[in-house]
């Protein structure tokens, strides 16, 4: 990415995302990188552009909740190391979850966005999101984004949505739109938002957009031409980074999804691709993967059940896991400990209200009470021991980056602190890998000689094939 | 295609487009199957669809202009064999290349579609469209087609144009529009037409959808929700179909072009793909690979000089051979033939004033005179010397159809009629080159027997794996 940043930097863009949600996890877990040296690169390298990052609320980058102390720490040395713009969310948008993250932003001075993830169900309205974007003005934050990680954002309600934000907020709330292109419809969706006063709209360069990831940026300028809008970008510098990562991406193909043109059935199964991929594997592991359509049946009944989450990491996992147990060994017979928590409020509170006889089963099956506080509220103070657990690991240096990536990575921290002096590796390949045409050697047809010795005399030994 | 075509023919399209183009060269040309078969079995799998195909007015679907006479007898035995409606349209816009196809149609009782070729250029305005749209429509059109073969409408235009049209040539004039996705902005395109009046769009299938091809028609059927349009369309057949497609196509990977994302900046070099490409293998021919920048620039430059033709086949390559040759050898040193001819009027008028001094070099080159006329009133009957020498080949059956795929087709079709009876190849790969995990044999895991002579004597020797 170094080589495009130049160019980046000088484009036009409001802000450069390029850190925060998986990027943490796979520096660790794949690339021996460590993500904070990562983050100060990037603000080297980009020193015109504001940094933004997506920030998992109260779950930071990992996959629990964190005491209030440890998310501040976070907060605040994100904004030390660089980070300008901290985009917050939270899975069931519960904004109890969110609001310590987006109060410790502001005391940094940084820009703190509020995030409403988008969804369709029948509790989900545009009334009810512009609700919660109020809210998150309310609780101060600086913008709104609505984040549509499915795709399932539609032209009219991407327009609805954002006028009855601006209405409702005031005009000078700066809202911000972030889809996915997986449904194909979402150009058409940030043309409507755009036109009902949306102030930026997150694209990806053409080299490295479309299917599962985003619009491509050069058409959405090329879009704007004549309607009496337009971007700040510098098609110059657009093209040149289109060319860079043309090149780059390549390398990575065995990385690639199997994505071919546009998944709009996603709008009726409400299971995005990931989700549905994530499904059929669990099955396959039980050779029963001819059920799928009868688990693609279940994710509605259990996102019913557990209240309309929407379906968005970690969420998205485990309605689709308790759907396949469901199929599998009959409807709650066996329940995750994730699907348990979910039920019973660990993870905070959902839209809907939950079947209270699948509460009792999660009850029994967890032997933990349902709760309705802030799930955080339950945890003790736990830097300490973070911070000794840490030190005690081979490799670590000390600083809170360090502890913070203990905290959220438990499992992969201990082995990146001590393979970290060895540096970053690439898993590219620099030439794609060539197709054998004949899959390992020929299978031998005629006889073969050989000349065995044995016991020190040589034989002329004719083999036929077995 | 066949396994596909009873869904396709309930789903609800307004037309089936499956015919004309490179169809009927692929067909003879590579899959050794008879194009008129094929149109024959659609019109069987498809009882209940308007068949569709495009029509290169004088130029049929070859590569010169054809006398009437050929013309006309295309045309009915394309109808007799089953088409319905005939899209027809001519590089460079000149009506004159369209009306004898059109009239032709209209003797038929089959519905004539009149084609605008848009394109952007100094001198194209919307309001040169509209004029065109209206004279199709006094030439007899039953309906007009935008065609937007490079992917260059925009939004704001689209919607223009369309607006344009139906005011000036009346609302109930139906228009169609029909758009590639290369440069990603074109699905938006599509909703500004609908909103201005558009009867019909074309898209294709998701699974064979995006990139150089059209926009996928699930999402346009998704795009409309909410918005007061809709299509007739069946989800769940478009589902099906969409499945069927998916399944065929990775057996044609090594046909994909490697397009990625979207190619926006064709706005600006005015260069489609595969005009790119054509010039950068015959660049490389010439070991001048490096100079193709120059040649980008020199390409308005011809373009200009030849009174801005629209970009599309067989113009785009006419064009950008030229451009090469201009930067090899120096500015209209060494001419093409095709390009002789287009300067002197041969494929038709251009809308612009086209440059003298280059219609001298032509002149010269050429050794003949420009034309303003129709081309092809220059040609005298034809029909009979084709019969003869269609007569005369190997395989041929005597028939219209025979006489016009030599017409058409003279390289290609005597090879063609002397193999068609071993009937169409198929190229496909059946099953997908499986990705070994590990390359080569299995390790042996149960005992194997042997015939192994030693010293003359044969034994039966079994070898259980170490």
């Amino acid at each position: 990415m170094t080589g495009a940043c130049a160019d980046i930097d000088a484009a036009g863009y409001w802000s450069v995302e390029c850190w925060g949600g998986a990027t943490y996890d796979a520096c660790i877990r794949f690339l021996n990188e460590d993500p904070w040296h990562r983050l100060r690169t990037f603000r080297e390298l980009l020193p015109n552009s504001r940094l933004q990052m997506l920030l998992r609320g109260q779950n930071l980058l990992g996959y629990r909740h964190y005491e209030d102390t440890v998310v501040n720490r976070f907060v605040e040395r994100a904004a030390a190391n660089g980070m300008d713009v901290f985009r917050i969310f939270d899975a069931l948008n519960d904004l109890r979850n969110i609001e310590t993250a987006l109060r410790a932003v502001r005391r940094t001075g940084k820009h703190a966005q509020g995030t409403v993830c988008y969804t369709i169900s029948p509790v989900h309205t545009i009334e009810h999101f512009v609700d919660l974007a109020e809210q998150l003005v309310e609780m101060g934050a600086d913008s709104i984004c609505v984040k549509d990680m499915a795709a399932l954002l539609k032209p009219q309600p991407a327009y609805d949505l954002v006028r009855g934000i601006k209405q409702r907020c005031g005009e000078d709330v700066r809202v911000h739109v972030h889809v996915h292109a997986t449904t194909g419809v979402t150009l058409v969706s940030l043309m409507r938002a755009i036109e009902a006063g949306a102030d930026a709209v997150d694209t990806s360069i053409s080299s490295l957009s479309l299917g599962p990831g985003h619009n491509p940026t050069e058409s959405l300028v090329e879009m704007l031409e004549g309607t009496g809008f337009s971007t700040r970008l510098d098609k110059a510098r657009l093209l040149a980074i289109k060319e860079h990562f043309a090149t780059v991406r390549p390398r990575y193909a065995e990385f690639e999804s199997n994505f071919i043109g546009a998944e709009a059935e996603i709008f009726d199964s409400q299971i995005p691709g990931g989700m549905l991929s994530n499904m059929e594997s669990q099955l396959k592991q039980q050779d029963a993967a001819a059920r799928i359509k009868e688990v693609m049946e279940e994710v509605p009944r259990v996102r019913r059940d557990a209240g309309y989450p929407p379906l968005v990491t970690p969420s998205s996992q485990i309605v689709g896991t308790q759907a396949v147990f469901n199929v599998l060994m009959g409807r709650y017979k066996v329940l995750s400990g994730e699907f348990a928590d979910l039920m019973l409020g660990y993870y905070g509170a959902a839209l809907a209200e939950r079947d209270p006889e699948v509460i009792a089963i999660a009850t029994q099956h967890a032997k933990k009470e349902p709760i309705t506080c802030r799930p955080a509220d339950l945890l003790s103070a736990e830097w300490d021991n973070l911070l000794s657990s840490t030190n005690a690991l081979e490799g670590s240096d000390g600083t809170d980056e360090d502890v913070l990536t203990y905290a959220m990575f438990p499992q992969v921290a201990p082995k990146f602190f001590s393979t970290r002096p060895d540096g970053p590796k690439n898993l590219t390949r620099q030439t794609p890998a060539p197709v054998p045409a004949v899959i390992g050697p020929e299978p031998v047809q005629t006889p073969v000689s050989y000349d065995v010795t044995f016991n020190g005399r040589t034989h002329k030994i004719t083999v036929k094939p077995g």
